[in-house]
């Protein structure tokens, strides 16, 4: 008799904002014995992530598409039950990119990590210590090469990785973290955990206008999250040798191609020597295990403050995904499916 | 009694495309004495540049615009025929950021440097061995860091920054070199000059689909001299970790703040890591020498060759300047103002 897991499949592509009926729950079989290098990993907490969004339709152009039929994207903590991996045992603790499902069947390739330690709570490795979190870390330095004095600008400055970039921006000495969000709940919570100033864009009839308020001197670094609208007020403003960090493009997800609007402001770059870059945070897979430490010390020392929105059972993971889109909540979204050992 | 020279001064502020009675010929006098540091010159060749365009309109925002009655920008290449500076003696020859003029009165600082030998025309310091070839050298070697076997595409490739970094990336051991330009004129003469293709886009339905059949592997480099209708077509065509260097935004030029087509592709940034950068060639001015004997090597045994559009006398600057955006021509325009020694 087979033993059965359930997990959440893409029903058919999505055009548009995302619906409940874009997902479907299915039982499916998990194989009776581990091929060499795999290991079982029972899920404890999946994430939502909005950069699943550009996989969730055909045609999607800059990553391939999922298909229907298979599971969603997402992160998971989780416990090892049975291992032919001579890097994992019964018993460990790891963070994962599994999908949502309520067990996951590792290959033995690509990203799982062992959590080496309980000092923060488990849902941290799939948030603040997370993917997430070091796209905030690696995006300010490597991409970024953030120096003390820096003038920053975060927006999607709620999400987590925003929240994150800009509060350890704060810790890594910036002279000042200007944050954008939707709302003032959110910018009242970003001005809690430290930003010098939040902007509610909602609230701005002249987004330019206020970024430059919140810090006449301009911006050493704009760390984006959002897309060309966003960026086109954002870059006017920027000093010499700035650096923009395209970390995430949100406006884009739920947009056919060409019709969100577009960034107008490509002649800054020649005088401002503005160097724009994009970053896969797997590409600095080797550096998480320092960053994960000196990170984790701030979260401890509540230099870094994080947000989550928890759901629960598995069933819950198709509205937290749907509810990153509308920008009612904020915070990251995580499910939690399974007991903690 | 003063001694008079002629220059070409802006009339009013510039709205849309040049027109001639935006520029005004006027006698102004030169000092009896230089201070100081000073040198005056007497102009050989002067340049029309399509960089100037944006420092001639009321409020352009990326760089301090001309004041009516200040002297058009433009290269030269002069004689020293007086001078008060350690470094210049009468009769060297020398290129310069002097402007539309027929005396340039250099005040010590800033950019002007002595032109070492005659091996090539001397009005090619002010092209290929000048700010557009220093600006086509160093956006392939600083900011793209360019490798042998990179896949180049260049575009508004038959000016003369685009025409030297197509030649100098072939010379440096790119697999493949497209340039993009507008006429079959054009086109022809970059496959002349060793592009392995060019393309026409007045004459392509689907730009996207020419460069691809152009390069099918992709492009490890775009050098974009045009602006973001350009880069849209070119950007989803990168490959990973591939650099796009803005080394001009010429569609911008003569277009309202935002009224030009924006950029759509900044989701590809994060997939692809790319990163986009500007340059101003002045930041590289340590390395001009160097550069410039490695480049005049390349003029002199034909693997760079260089196009110039020439007319006679200061009076034929405006025009020329005015060709440089209706695309009928091509090549570096040059006027000559003075007789060689």
């Amino acid at each position: 008799m087979a033993r059965m897991t359930r997990r959440i499949v893409l029903a058919a592509p999505i055009e548009g904002a995302p619906k409940r009926a874009d997902f479907r729950l299915e039982e499916t079989a998990l194989p009776d014995a581990l091929r060499e290098g795999q290991a079982l990993v029972r899920t404890l907490y999946a994430s939502a992530d909005p950069g699943t969004r550009s996989r969730l339709s055909a045609g999607a152009s800059y990553a391939p598409p999922l298909k229907p039929g298979e599971t969603i994207d997402g992160f998971c903590v989780g416990e090892v039950t049975e291992s032919a991996n001579p890097r994992f045992a019964p018993g460990d603790l790891v963070a994962l990119g599994g999908g949502w499902a309520e067990h996951v069947l590792f290959s033995g390739r690509g990203y799982m990590q062992k959590i080496p330690h309980r000092r923060v709570p488990l849902s941290a490795w799939i948030g603040a210590l997370g993917v997430p979190g070091m796209t905030a870390w690696f995006g300010l330095k490597r991409v970024a090469e953030m120096k003390p004095g820096a003038r920053v600008l975060v927006t999607s400055a709620a999400g987590p990785v925003g929240a994150t970039a800009g509060q350890v921006a704060k810790a890594w000495g910036a002279e000042r973290v200007v944050g954008v969000a939707g709302g003032a709940e959110k910018c009242a919570w970003l001005r809690d955990v430290g930003f010098d100033a939040a902007i509610d864009y909602k609230a701005e009839a002249d987004l330019g206008a206020a970024l430059k308020a919140a810090s006449p001197e301009g911006y050493d670094i704009v760390f984006d999250n959002v897309g060309p609208a966003m960026l086109d007020a954002a870059i006017p403003l920027t000093r010499m040798n700035a650096r923009v960090v395209i970390s995430g493009q949100v406006a884009d997800y739920n947009t056919p191609a060409g019709a969100a609007p577009g960034l107008h402001t490509t002649r800054y770059f020649i005088a401002n020597r503005l160097r724009m870059e994009g970053l896969v945070v797997f590409d600095d897979l080797r550096g998480f295990a320092e960053a994960q430490d000196a990170l984790c010390a701030l979260i401890e020392s509540g230099a870094v403050q994080t947000r989550e929105v928890r759901s629960a059972g598995l069933e819950s993971l198709p509205n937290a995904f749907i509810g990153l889109f509308n920008g009612q909540d904020f915070g990251r979204r995580i499910a939690a499916i399974g007991a903690e050992p």
